[in-house]
């Protein structure tokens, strides 16, 4: 049996995640382990499994699924996912992908090159949905992929908002691709494929779990350089995610929301505990995410003109009425300057455009200035 | 002249936070500053403002509006003042008052000794108030008193919420406290007077400038261990006050909100920049005060009992079926376990509750957690 083939068996009988499995295929290779397994005592389960398994039905139902098998090597493996051979186990899971199963017109490792996890609770608020489709929709257009886990609430939101962008998204789910779960999102998972990529560890026929969830999730981190989070509540499947790209050295980033809502206790919390930074917009996330960082855009109204006046500018400017005129005698009176050193800010800022002389002598505003 | 009556005529001819005076009147004394001041050039303004008030004036106005002036050293001075001695100047503003004006039925240096500043947007948002509100009543009935602004908006919400609560606020004014600013919030002074302190820099009769402003700022971070910033548009008054807090060594704290609300800007940048620690509750607010750290309370549902299981015992346990039961070896099987170690762990389960064995031998959850 040839390596790809070998993988491909090893993932449909093996639960993702399991580190014993990636070892071993790393030091001895596919085709020896699976021969081994195959081989093994009869009371050992992996082994029974492997016995059950028919690898020429298991490529039939991959092709007839639509779907092709990657392994590391290929040219749309993604490079990130290697990182997941050298990680600290979480929740005793590790490795990196024996193989995986992909559907759907886009490249995955190309998208994945410049790409961004956004990860939430599926009880998300209208607030969190809004938020996630919006950065997925600007992200997108600055043409970074989102990678999210097709689940009902941020999932969802981050996928759409990135389908509404310029780049395609890619949904790394946690069950086979021939019934991609949650079942009421197929006509996502079909917008998806169209152009972005379906993911999957976990042969055809085969059902989430629990522990498939949480080793998915490793996926998701893995694949991507940094993961926002857009609402979590206190126990949140997506803070696992956060988990995992913190182990992997990944950017993480949050969202913060009203601490009225349940939804952002774990984002704020993350924040609070410098295990996240703090994101409020698509270039705060291209800011962290830039190798070379970006140069910040001016915040619209950040600067005024008088926040280049000195303390005796600003208290001359400011002692100049509205409507009318002064004398410098009592401006200075009014600016608590000596009346030398006012007549000389007095010119300055005259110089500068901020005051004006009258005919009179007083000063004023410019006309532009005034009411 | 005594130095308290002297310190009160410079306070009522220099504008506060001017670095100048504060350093004289600690090197020779208030008393001889202002002999000099009375003294000097016939063209010097602050000498032509000396020369002109009458301190008998001054003294009677002060009483006449109820109030006391108070002088460092008083009992009733709150230390933290002496740090802007030291402090860097902000829009070269600088130095500990001179003198302060104060009324109300509270004592301000026992009121400052356990407190927190709460500032923000005037033009706040319902949410702004709302929370600025509840925070404050819970710091208050913790015992904080809450120091603010007393002008519209989270200064006004936060006065209210502490007056809810069990401590008495402290309103820092910028203008002289005969006429207190804004005067909208008259009814608003008056309750906070009852048990509380209304402050000003300024003497009775003196109205508000944005330098005034500026220089109150100094106060309210320097009266207390900390200040929370609620809601501050891009541009906001608000952050002048954060960056004395932080210029003075005080902490900073800052409530984040909607990402879709302007008056977000401000608190989530001083978060993502780290000017700020993120705050979304007063236990929060008292975990960064307390200087002994406080034990952080645990929160709901951030522990499930099957938090405590290893891999293959959650692998198990995710095995069983919500309703039924199965063999060991099936489970085995379905948790891709060998059966030896599979038993064990079932057995591990049952011992602690998470699983039953029924009466044909086969495994299912225990009564109380079947449907």
């Amino acid at each position: 049996m040839d390596e790809r083939m070998a993988r491909m068996c090893l993932a449909a009988v093996v639960e993702p995640g399991h580190p014993a499995v990636a070892e071993a295929v790393g030091s001895y290779g596919a085709a020896q382990v699976w021969a081994s397994l195959v081989d093994a005592g009869a009371r050992m389960p992996l082994a029974e499994r492997a016995r059950r398994l028919d690898p020429d039905d298991l490529a039939a139902r991959t092709r007839a699924a639509g779907l092709r098998f990657l392994v590391p090597g290929d040219d749309d493996w993604p490079p990130g996912l290697a990182d997941l051979a050298g990680c600290e186990p979480v929740n005793q899971l590790s490795g990196e992908p024996v193989g995986l199963w992909v559907a759907g017109g886009g490249s995955l490792g190309a998208l994945c090159a410049s790409s961004v996890a956004m990860v939430g609770s599926r009880a998300s608020t209208a607030y969190g949905d809004t938020v996630a489709s919006d950065l997925a929709a600007e992200l997108s257009e600055d043409g970074r992929c989102v990678v999210s886990g097709g689940a009902y609430g941020i999932d969802a939101a981050a996928h759409r908002g990135c389908l509404a962008g310029r780049t395609p998204t890619v949904a790394v789910l946690a069950a086979g691709l021939d019934e991609p779960y949650p079942g009421g999102h197929r006509p996502l998972f079909a917008r998806v494929a169209e152009k972005g990529v379906l993911v999957s560890e976990l042969a055809p026929g085969e059902h989430p779990t629990r522990v498939r969830f949480l080793a998915r999730n490793r996926l998701i981190a893995a694949l991507t350089p940094g993961t926002v989070l857009v609402e979590a509540a206190a126990r949140s499947g997506a803070r696992n995610t956060v988990t995992w790209a913190n182990e992997l050295g990944r950017v993480v980033m949050a969202v913060p929301g009203p601490i009225t809502s349940a939804t952002s206790v774990t984002p704020h919390r993350l924040i609070r505990e410098a295990e996240a930074v703090l994101v409020a917009s698509a270039s705060d996330v291209l800011e962290l995410l830039s190798p070379l960082g970006r140069a910040n855009p001016r915040r619209p109204g950040e600067r005024r003109p008088t926040d280049d006046l000195d303390a005796d500018e600003l208290r001359l400017f400011e002692a100049v009425p509205g409507r009318g005129s002064l004398p410098a005698g009592e401006l200075a009176l009014r600016a608590g300057l000596a009346l030398p050193r006012c007549l000389a800010v007095l010119d300055q800022l005259a110089e500068r455009g901020f005051l004006a002389q009258n005919l009179i002598g007083e000063w004023q505003l410019p006309p532009r200035r005034s009411a």
